[in-house]
């Protein structure tokens, strides 16, 4: 986490200076000078209830840095519908499991900053020419795990003491069968985060659907006073989803990787012609894991990139329970996951992304059947 | 829950009409005229909305009803420090195991009522004699089942599936030694509660010594902008402290039942004369215990009622861990559960209390070693 202080200043100002215009401040690399950043949670607190005291409405998108297009879609969105943006980075220890990647999460807090930096600047363009009320990134809160773990250091176990929210059975399922800790990380972690911030929004991306029907259900449960927005997926030139970790894959990998999207595509096209039974719908989807896979497995080790299918499922859009038959009424969620194996020889000169190809990436998306009335 | 519903007028007046005084509506029995009852969510963040804008404050007393003289006492703290008060009455499923006596638990919603009245009456002629800002109650928060659980049925199987806050492994002591499920319930229902009343502080009583531990780790750790009050236990003029089961008593019981406090206050003595260690502390309440236990075993059947330590505690006033000898820089918590059984036989006349005698009273006491320095 020591990267994140580098060359960040940290604003202590009282509330009562918090809301000035902060853009003519003096501006360097790494130094934010359009919106404060917070790594404690009272100033945070003062800022957020001067904003509701003034009828402003915040709109958070909690993330764990290493910022992408995803993340920008879901800033986008929050524009839209709040007159201030409320952004964490927090890599959240308690939701990657013991022999998980968390060491090796892409930490990137100078790119960050300066890609928030330029939102910004393109929203306050926006809101120029548009003359609308586009809303703008007031705070980025950039939380020490002490902060966020104040009292005992989080455990990963999966029968670890701690304070936790637990959302089951859905965490159980999918994403949960092979992260066992993944969700009750996600779920603690945000209840704290919502606790700091008390957004008015929040904004997920649907690309974590598992993520976003957990969210949706902590809201609801736990009567939490926000709003949940779901966004559509950002996907690459190419139709694969974003993601942080994509920068591991390399182009070799990326190519292959496609395969999820292709597979789900399939299957997506089946429910539209008519299908509804499982069989007909993840049939699709198999026949082209199954056919990428063999092509590859044909190749040399210099030339392909190997995959396992972790899942394919076709599950309830509210709980997640598998379906043998999709009922029209309601839909489906269509889901993948593919674990891209290390590449076994690389060539010279090929580009194989951070890591040298050896970081293995674990690739999810999602397709929602939508209902048929 | 139907009960919660007798003669009471529910309000559904506009935020803007909320702040009203509501003294001079007509009165009758069951039905509030000084504050106002809400049994969904939204009306009530309206209320408290409005209370925020105008920097009102708002102190939180949530109870299970079956009010008493110690919530009383939280009230009347919370009228110290607060310009609203808002009280909840919700018997909360979730923290009763499944052998447990939820359906025994006292329901009396207009003495409950009643007695907030007048409290109100109190605080208000307090107010105008010291002349000081006295606060009142403004609202009663009686939510149905189903708003505090809105998805699925709530579970009190230890492993039972749904959407809970677990703090551990301090809910794993004491009291959660015997009723495993009963913290979870707890932690999870006033996490619920504090998102519907996010109020400024909350108030609990001394005498649930470990309810009191949990609620301020859950507050520290999910970083819920409200601060913790501890108000001391409420005693009734034999000592006894009160609880809502003591109803089910009776005479011959209560008197029994206070061998609890006099355990703890010998066990106390021992400290303030300067013992330390947990063999002379613990065994000057165990001296009490097994001498009147053994005196009650002499008696005859109509005459005696028996009882079962469940147990003695000398622990970490943090982490409730037991301790060999106390540290008189920190302090200690002493507590103790006693299980009065049923009343074997019954004289003529005599007062046994709700439900003659029959019922099984588990009794709670403790108190704090204070630091000495």
């Amino acid at each position: 986490m020591s990267r994140l202080v580098t060359g960040v200043r940290f604003f202590s100002t009282a509330a009562s200076t918090m809301l000035a215009d902060a853009t003519s401040a003096a501006r360097s690399a790494g130094q934010p000078s359009s919106f404060q950043v917070f790594r404690d949670v009272p100033q945070l607190r003062q800022l957020r209830r001067q904003l509701l005291k003034n009828d402003r409405s915040v709109g958070f998108v909690p993330t764990m840095g290493a910022l992408h297009g995803g993340h920008l879609s879901l800033i986008r969105e929050a524009a839209r519908e709040n007159t201030d943006i409320f952004i964490s980075i927090f890599v959240n220890p308690t939701q990657f499991g013991v022999n998980e990647d968390l060491s090796s999460y892409p930490r990137t807090w100078d790119a960050d900053v300066e890609k928030l930096e330029k939102m910004n600047e393109e929203l306050a363009k926006a809101a120029a020419s548009s003359g609308s009320t586009t809303g703008r990134i007031s705070a980025l809160f950039a939380p020490t795990s002490k902060v966020m773990y104040p009292i005992s250091p989080p455990s990963s176990e999966v029968d670890g003491d701690g304070s936790f929210v637990t959302i089951t059975p859905i965490s159980k399922k999918l994403e949960g069968a092979s992260r066992p800790v993944f969700f009750r990380g996600v779920a603690t972690v945000c209840m704290k985060l919502f606790n700091a911030v008390t957004p008015d929004r929040v904004y997920f991306g649907q690309k974590d659907v598992q993520q976003t029907v957990i969210i949706k259900r902590m809201v609801q449960d736990f009567l939490i006073d926000t709003e949940v927005r779901i966004v559509g997926t950002a996907r690459g030139a190419d139709g694969l989803a974003m993601s942080s970790r994509n920068v591991y894959l390399g182009d070799r990998r990326r190519a292959v990787g496609l395969t999820i999207y292709e597979a789900l595509r399939d299957a997506d096209e089946a429910y539209r012609s008519g299908k509804t039974s499982r069989a007909d719908i993840l049939g699709a989807a198999r026949s082209v894991t199954d056919r990428v896979l063999a092509e590859q497995q044909a190749l040399s080790p210099s030339e392909r990139a190997l995959f396992e299918v972790d899942y394919i499922s076709l599950a309830d859009p509210d709980t997640l329970d598998e379906l043998d038959v999709v009922d029209r009424s309601k839909g489906a969620v269509l889901s993948a996951a593919l674990r891209m194996a290390p590449l076994e020889e690389t060539k010279p000169g090929e580009q194989c992304g951070l890591g040298d190809g050896k970081v293995p990436v674990r690739l999810i998306d999602n397709l929602i059947l939508p209902p048929q009335h």
